[in-house]
């Protein structure tokens, strides 16, 4: 038989599911958001504790992509345009000063430490990332997707995540000894701003009155697997346009957000949220190696040192970023919490500065340590500055904000 | 970036749920049953025309391996374990005949073309199978899954899928040189029909009171996420012990199906279905090889003659199995039409043959082609003597038999 690992994939699945649902469960019960649990469920299952589920393995990989494409598409199903573009000047100030102060306070540990300028400058970009998904999620957990702070984070994490790609081109071309032009940077930042605004704008035509044509002819279910068609098709298109994915999946959402038949594909698409939502944030999870945080071990010293830095600079950089719209009567510390989490797009930064041999083992670790640290410190800390506003009834919420709501 | 292939995967799945949902529709239009255009979506899509599904590939292979987990776990939702029982008589002498008797005929076909013993049973084994999927999954379509014939043909199915994992075991043994023992064959026998028996008796008394439990404690969506974890896992056991993946699941269905849940956990699994289910059946029409069918290309002759023969001994066996319940007041061309097609079981004897050369070239594009006209005759013929009984509202069938109630 060509495939026999298919029942085994199956078994590694049923054991995902299992564990982020125990550990989901167990979280809320000390009165912690469901995905913190679902990461140590990742970090138990992973690599370097239990060994039973590689992070990199090609269809698991693949099916948690698939999970923070649904969350993200969910996201945006619940958020309103009009809404997200009210509070656009303090998202945009909260990315800018939000990429720039953890890249400079980045930068410069690095100096600090003796490192050279290339080292510090990918030390740096590795800080400037946002992981939407984390926040989001545990926005939605809270019940306060809909609040301005919310919106904002929403707004700036999705700028951020383009500003990320900008800086990942660049960084890569650096690393590569490639130029970096002028011409090269804008063409990548117009082409990521260009597809955002053109899938909106031409999307908002055409897409309400196709869905609104399609209802009367299929049923419910149907209608769900054209918005995923959708969310999966602009994913693809996003990130053939220079951007990333997980844009092209929310702006499906908010295209849909706008259509009579939202409640519909909403209540659709949470079921297969719950099937591939979790297993993003385990194989997030399970992606962290535990060893370098052993303190008894001499070798990790100096690791856990840089790591300690990079992290008090990831920290504060974010956390300021969040009184960036000091116009606004909002909470700024909620803002700068939800900016915290550098989630999977960290991990991206901090392979690329592996791969291209200019990060060593030790500096490569301390930035998953910092990624790590950052993305298991804002669930709790949200939660602790936002506390949850629950619906009126938790059996009511079929949408993404019933993700958790059970135990 | 470690996986740079993920959004041209998500960009695959479009192609395949939009030309599974056409053709689907398209099919319907013509009075045939959706599972049949799927089927061509995926000989368009495939290898062998457009080249842009390629069935090989491991996500897609894993997507659709879990698509067809899941439809038997509908199908095991949908079904009345004593009504199976009921006919079990039917449908093991059904099972047996239509075993014994298109493997003669093949065996019989195979010396007529003057081939090797050897040969002959590896190409008669190949007409001892049976694709419950297509045949479950047309069934379900005709709103015809409660009738006696349609138990007497799902529990024929499942006692081939037993029977053809034995005959594949000694086939593959016979093929390696290895000697085949009556002790051997035993142990296999004994292992499937034991893991079914076992799971069915012990399932009985623990699934129900667990989920009458955890009904009270979560959501119905986190319902369905456990029994998807019951179907899965009961997918690997069965594996493990020796049986195939799809017995498990159509097990787990078998024990939920007697729930008091069993509504919420349909619907919620529904959704799941029409996302991995069509998969399933593009995957399988994308491995179908259109070049042998060109009646023009001289070269093509032989194999055109040899699957001619095999396609014979294939319909006939399996159509006279269907008049093996003689004493039962029920529609036996309707059984007999429902065991034709060979699906993705007759494939796997295919690629056993071509893999230990007991097949050349030809034999085994005969053998795939007796393989693709059955499973492409099964859902028109069934349609054509078992006429669909619609529900008496279609948007009110949350289940299964919504699969294709749309167009």
């Amino acid at each position: 038989m060509p495939h026999p690992d298919i029942p085994q994939l199956l078994g590694f699945l049923v054991l995902m599911f299992a564990a982020a649902k125990l550990l989901g469960a167990l979280a809320q019960r000390v009165g912690q958001p469901a995905v913190l649990g679902e990461l140590v469920a990742g970090v138990l299952l992973g690599g370097s504790v239990l060994a039973l589920v590689d992070p990199h393995h090609e269809v698991l990989h693949f099916l948690s992509e698939v999970g923070v494409v649904v969350l993200l598409f969910e996201i945006g199903l619940e958020t309103d345009l009009a809404k997200l573009l009210k509070v656009g000047g303090a998202s945009s100030a909260v990315a800018i000063v939000g990429v720039v102060l953890p890249f400079a306070l980045g930068y410069g540990v690095g100096k600090l430490l003796g490192l050279s300028d290339m080292v510090a400058i990918v030390a740096g970009a590795a800080l400037t990332a946002t992981s939407v998904g984390i926040t989001a999620r545990v926005l939605a957990e809270l019940g306060r997707l809909q609040e301005p702070e919310s919106q904002i984070i929403l707004g700036a994490a999705v700028i951020d995540d383009i500003v990320g790609l900008v800086i990942l081109t660049v960084v890569d071309g650096l690393t590569r000894g490639e130029e970096v032009t002028f011409l090269g940077v804008s063409k990548v930042t117009g082409l990521a701003i260009g597809f955002l605004t053109v899938t909106l704008l031409l999307g908002s035509l055409v897409v309400p009155p196709l869905f609104r044509l399609a209802s009367r002819k299929v049923q419910p279910a149907t209608l769900t697997m054209l918005a995923v068609m959708l969310a999966f098709g602009l994913a693809w298109l996003a990130n053939a346009a220079g951007s990333a994915v997980i844009i092209g999946a929310f702006a499906a959402g908010l295209l849909l957000a706008r259509t009579p038949q939202v409640h519909d594909i909403e209540k659709g698409v949470a079921q297969l949220g719950h099937f591939f939502v979790p297993l993003f944030f385990v194989v997030v999870g399970a992606a962290v190696e535990v060893r370098v945080l052993n303190p008894l071990d001499a070798n990790n010293w100096q690791t856990l040192q840089v790591a300690g830095l990079l992290l008090a600079a990831a920290v504060l950089g974010k956390f300021l970023a969040g009184y960036s719209p000091f116009w606004l009567p909002v909470k700024k510390n909620v803002i700068g919490a939800g900016m915290i989490p550098r989630g999977e797009v960290g991990l991206i930064f901090a392979n690329m500065g592996l791969a291209t041999k200019v990060f060593d083992g030790a500096l490569f670790s301390a930035v998953t340590l910092m990624v790590m640290v950052t993305t298991f410190l804002a669930p709790p800390l949200l939660k602790w500055l936002f506390p949850p506003r629950r619906a009126s009834e938790p059996h009511e919420s079929s949408g993404i904000e019933g993700l958790a709501a059970d135990a």
